[in-house]
């Protein structure tokens, strides 16, 4: 465990358990010396508080899926693998046509463009096979989200958060702040 | 409802109801003319059987992103994201460490290469940012959908299961049969 500073450590105690202090928020707390306070946080867990306890990440909400036709990868999870394969929906704001394959536990989307300026014809054309074009994972607040990445430094592909195909605020980050990964944050 | 040879739609009916047919296999039923049956079975679900009745999907085990900088990776993911994050575990058997982020209805595995003949190491050479590297969906019965994939002309990996990171049976599916796709399937 870290050496930490008897007035840092009051002031990360303060936060967890204000009831116990005067409403002054200085000294020790009520019925507790300063000096069996720190004795008793020592053997007890780090008293900082998280970093970010405003947003945290929830569900991994789908695996997008990029494919140049359509046909057989709904063909490939519906007739070869036996999942359950929405029909395919068009979503011209999107640029994309979407196909929704159920797992049990979450989802993969067949993404397949759609219209002259869809967003995922570069990567198709990088990737002519199609393959994973980004994952999306669920955030319980994603303004807070957002300032706290962007504080950060963790690059977002626009200003603000926009409504995604779900109707949901959703934000993409930049995969070279992400492993390589683009990873799109929906709001729960 | 598409039109159907009789004799087609007998086999179909032979191979779903044995027990009605005398023990020759031929004609109709015990007690029920060929027209009497055809005009029955028109009315109910279509004879033939599923595709593949013994195995199916199940949950989306998780997600690989192989990383070329597995401190970063986990402290995006520990520190700025805020997710429980793993202790780093060498697995000399499949060539990488690896590190579980836990999500709520699954996880992202980190990889990184361990060793000289690493599996992933030919995939960062050409991704040098890292990325998706696989994923990994269950299956109540893996030697099922193994041979019945097979049947199907969907390449595996290799010629029979392997045991996979997690001490169950597992089989990679060729990316160029699954969308650009690598896929692992694991016993449940």
């Amino acid at each position: 465990m870290s050496v930490m500073r008897p007035s840092l450590l009051r002031r990360g105690v303060q936060a967890l358990t204000p009831h116990l202090y005067r409403s002054s928020g200085a000294g020790a707390p009520i019925g507790l010396s300063r000096t069996g306070l720190i004795r008793q946080l020592s053997a007890a867990a780090p008293p900082v508080p998280p970093s970010h306890p405003v947003w945290k990440l929830g569900r991994l909400n789908h695996v997008a899926i990029a494919t140049p036709n359509l046909e057989q990868s709904i063909s490939l999870y519906r007739d070869v693998m036996g999942a359950e394969v929405s029909q395919p929906e068009d979503l011209p704001d999107h640029g994309v046509t979407v196909v929704f394959v159920a797992l049990d536990n979450t989802k993969i989307e067949l993404l397949y463009p759609l219209g002259e300026k869809s967003p995922i014809a570069s990567f198709l054309s990088k990737n002519t096979n199609g393959g994973i074009h980004h994952v999306c994972i669920e955030v319980n607040d994603i303004e807070s989200a957002v300032s706290d990445l962007k504080a950060k430094r963790i690059r977002c592909l626009s200003e603000q958060t926009r409504i995604g195909a779900h109707g949901k605020p959703v934000m993409f980050l930049h995969p070279k702040d992400c492993s390589g990964v683009l990873v799109e944050l929906e709001q729960a």
